[in-house]
């Protein structure tokens, strides 16, 4: 079958010291630390052989992330850009919906507790969690000690079949009485799960009738508005430079969009919100050392106490928090990872049944082989959304 | 009457401007930034006078709190330490109990839902919140957008009678089946319930068998983890340098304790919980900036996710959070205000009633006459935790 695989040379950088799950050579936590020159190629790969608790899929739709692009891209000296857990070589894609061609006879199908049958349309938890480590048998799989991840540590989606172990797999059946094109919708419910998971799993949501601030209109940013508006945000608001990003914003239902470059975020969020604030802020654009100081000086001049703030963009940077205006609004800072557990899948899939439709967020879609190509385009282009693969 | 009353000069710094709730000559919200050279003195004062809705309280002991110290204290220029809410001249003293001697036609007992009876043994809240503003009719009297503060901007309890709205008024009645001196016990139930608002109402509390790590060994410090070990604690950790502090600590329920000038905190949490770490962390110290880190990189290197990171302690300068810490511990941080609300002071006085001795904290009793001595003394006495004036 053909595959987009994604190479690198282990170079591990001065100082680096193999931490106690890595594994010399091939898999890392701290990837921007070892692997070099990293090489995208359509490739010719044996289809999966399944165990008795794995599912074959066919995939039919894998959107493309940003941590793809940031695997394929490299800093001056050849370094990947991807921080993260990482095994090379690896077949890259986590966004994906499919259909399952073959069933290991332990896999078990949640939607029906009955073994998972041939033609069930499918997507798929991209953190493989072990289920049996201290956090995950304590209900939090997005922690997981013993974690590995598709399209990562083990092989992804941009190809034209994957094995996966079963307990991963949320089927899409619901999503027929929608939409015409389940695996389209499908393919974003992975990326509409991690802002699920990080403005109403751990930022509790919000009720309705408040409002809500998403910082950066990313792909997260954007999803979390269109869930914050089916939550009944009364008014939500993004801020984000780009025109395109900011359209796209408002077509999935931001009520006004702040251009952070041109105009003062504090007096427009107090302008469009009667000087009220939000009960939700989310910070989705990887700037904390710059975005920090515009969210409490929000809290801070609004009148709005209890809020909010969830970190879901993962950054390095010190965020310089004054804890005084954490106790006199009454505020809350949480830390957002992963998108597994807690109804999430289940509940964005049920969400989109009822109406909640991210299709708009895909901006284009491309063929497998172009994949290589628009990997490198999108190290620097930020006209689009979500660019999704098509596998006929 | 007798009253220790503090006055002060009404100097403004250069550059201050008198803010929206601010009364020139007489209150402000920044008390650092305008009083000047503050006298404490022995007063003769009126007995005051109740309104209808109020009660008069003949004050039977009486707390020295640390703002109490901070009014009269002052730095190079002359201005006073404490930088809140302030109204010059004032009687001082806000952690008080007494025997109700008047009782204004609606003042009601919350105890019976009648009107109060002469005899009745009370604590009282210090913050008169207005119970009309948009907080208070939100059920957040903590954060009342028209707050004035006993023994702050009006009269205290450093006096032989105050007057105080009934609402603010809880029955030490209970008390009486568990303490002989239940107006030495029921002053502390406001320094007690700070630190209950901020570990159990803002923090969550905890779940018997978690683990708790305190930052300060301060009377609230003190009081949260003697509240903490209620609540089940399996291991409660105080870091404190001070010896007299500690030995408190530990007499109060402490299982260990850390000296951070001499020992290392992170290791020494890994050590004390088997690298478990803890649910909950309190900043007590007043010193984020200094603390920030031990706390992040003990939730960094332990094992516990979830943990809640609370912010009591007053201070001006940032904290260096690294969201990414809070991302991968599924972490949380609060900021914390007030003793208000939410069942706080009848909760304290029946854990007290159950056995919760807070009274090992009051390490000196003292006259009123006394209090100006003691007022000076704290400044730099550090061997001290509850100073306490008993009124004959």
């Amino acid at each position: 079958m053909k595959a987009i695989e994604l190479s690198a040379e282990w170079h591990p950088k001065q100082g680096f010291k193999l931490g106690n799950k890595d594994i010399k050579g091939r898999l890392t936590y701290l990837g921007s630390q070892v692997w070099k020159n990293p090489r995208v190629t359509l490739s010719e790969k044996d289809k999966p052989q399944i165990k008795p608790h794995e599912v074959l899929i066919e995939v039919k739709q894998c959107g493309i992330c940003g941590s793809d692009v940031h695997m394929a891209q490299t800093d001056d000296e050849g370094y990947i850009y991807y921080p993260g857990l990482t095994a090379f070589p690896v077949i890259l894609g986590h966004e994906f919906a499919g259909r399952i061609t073959e069933c290991g006879e332990r896999a078990i199908n949640k939607r029906t507790n009955k073994p998972f049958e041939v033609g069930e349309p499918v997507t798929v938890e991209e953190m493989v969690w072990c289920g049996e480590c201290r956090p995950c048998c304590d209900g939090y799989p997005n922690h997981c000690e013993r974690l590995q991840e598709i399209g990562f540590s083990i092989d992804g989606a941009y190809a034209k079949y994957i094995s996966v172990p079963a307990k991963l797999c949320w089927s899409l059946n619901r999503l027929k009485h929608t939409y015409s094109d389940i695996y389209k919708i499908g393919s974003l419910v992975e990326p509409t799960s991690v802002a699920y998971n990080a403005v109403i799993e751990r930022g509790g949501g919000i009720k309705p009738g408040e409002n809500a601030v998403i910082l950066g209109g990313g792909p997260i940013g954007i999803a979390a508005a269109k869930i914050l508006k089916t939550a009944g945000a009364a008014i939500c608001i993004v801020s984000e430079p780009e025109e395109n990003r900011s359209n796209l914003a408002k077509k999935m239902g931001a009520d006004y969009i702040i251009n952070p470059e041109k105009e003062n975020f504090v007096e427009k969020v107090k302008e469009y919100t009667d000087n009220e604030g939000a009960a939700l802020y989310l910070e989705a654009t990887g700037l904390p050392h710059v975005v920090t100081d515009d969210i409490q000086n929000t809290i801070w001049e609004c009148k709005a106490v209890n809020s909010t703030v969830v970190i879901v963009a993962r950054a390095e940077q010190r965020m310089p928090v004054c804890g005084e205006y954490f106790q006199v609004r009454r505020a809350k800072l949480i830390g957002a990872q992963g998108h597994s557990g807690h109804g999430t899948f289940p509940n964005v899939i049920n969400a989109m049944s009822a109406g909640m439709d991210m299709t708009p967020m895909i901006t284009k879609e491309i063929s497998l082989e172009e994949v290589p190509n628009y990997l490198e385009l999108l190290q620097s282009d930020k006209q689009h959304c979500k660019i999704s693969i098509k596998i006929p």
